[in-house]
């Protein structure tokens, strides 16, 4: 899965049907490191109700159609978690509350 | 899936069986953030009616065959859906009808 | 999909039995706005009679073993239309007769 | 597969049902000539009980959620190994009780 | 597929189940114009007995399950054939008995 910020929202009315109700996010990758952007943007459905500016992951490929939300829709990006603390080599590089 | 700017057509009369009466689009990736072209480009299926110059996203992967044009096909890009508009930290980057 | 150049040829003797009879070209990926080569080659299963220099496009992914001649193979890229013209912002940038 | 070593932990009490249960675990990419990081993280579902700072190959896509802990759920990358040892052109690159 | 060369193997004890009795072997990918390797190391099953220094092609996916060897096992890259010779544009780049 991929650390990534939710940025923005995607809207459009002309799609396929399997799309319908489904809320696309944008969402910017990370750099684990030091939890900054990194250019690369993603549209995402969103299964969790992640808002503007949370830390999330999203999953890609054939599991991002296994949630509630995306069930056998053309789905290749996923937002399946909101992230409540990263934790490398022994340091907190984020945490919800206080970022 | 994957912002994209319709950019041109690509014609085949000799392909495998499953491709006919598909039309295949040339799709150029865009950078979100400024929402130019970034020289990617892509072969995607059209489900959705897309026209030259419109902005879509496509869905890639195994994905790309969830959709009634494309059921069932060897596709790995399909777009799915005609953007409307993009927010970016609370700022419209792109609206279809001003654009 | 992806634009390729068919530029050559890889022959194995030792391989799994679900390669048996199988042909496998080896393809140069093309950036779609000059219709030049970007040195970046891939091997893939052929599906369409593709010949020497020919404009192709390949499938990626689960996908390329949706053919006649790949089903139930361990294919990762197969050629899947031999192309006969690209068009883009309005331009041929490619024709197969002439270039 | 994908060698990496475990470099932290990503924690999400916001998260879809298939979720529940699983550790996450904040794996870098590993250069194999050097075995140091290359600074690309992903974020890996553990099935082996992998620790901080051990060597690990993961498995990407499909694959994924073909073990006894990932099963049928929406994961992208799993732990599947703890490596013991890497050997290259005839030199032990790596090897798990000394390094 | 992608041409590598077998450059070294990875050993592990601690292990999903599903990987007893697979070969783990590391493969360098190859730039197919200079036949040199790229730095770009993969670790991958090994279905069709190849060897240290051996010029191979893996499939990469979810069909690198679709092997004798593979099936119903965690992999997304698997070696499926040893390579005997590369011809591109007319030329022999690679010939297993005399390279």
């Amino acid at each position: 899965m991929v650390l990534a910020r939710v940025v923005g929202t995607v809207v459009s009315t002309s799609k396929v049907p399997q799309l319908e109700g489904i809320r696309f996010l944008l969402v910017e990758r990370l750099d684990a490191a030091t939890m900054n952007g990194t250019g690369d943007h993603v549209v995402a459905m969103d299964s969790v109700g992640a808002g503007p500016g949370e830390v999330v992951f999203y999953v890609a490929g054939s599991s991002s159609r296994l949630t509630p939300v995306t069930e056998g829709r053309p789905a290749d990006a996923t937002i399946t978690a909101i992230v409540d603390e990263v934790e490398m080599n022994g340091s907190t590089v984020y945490r919800k509350d206080v970022s």
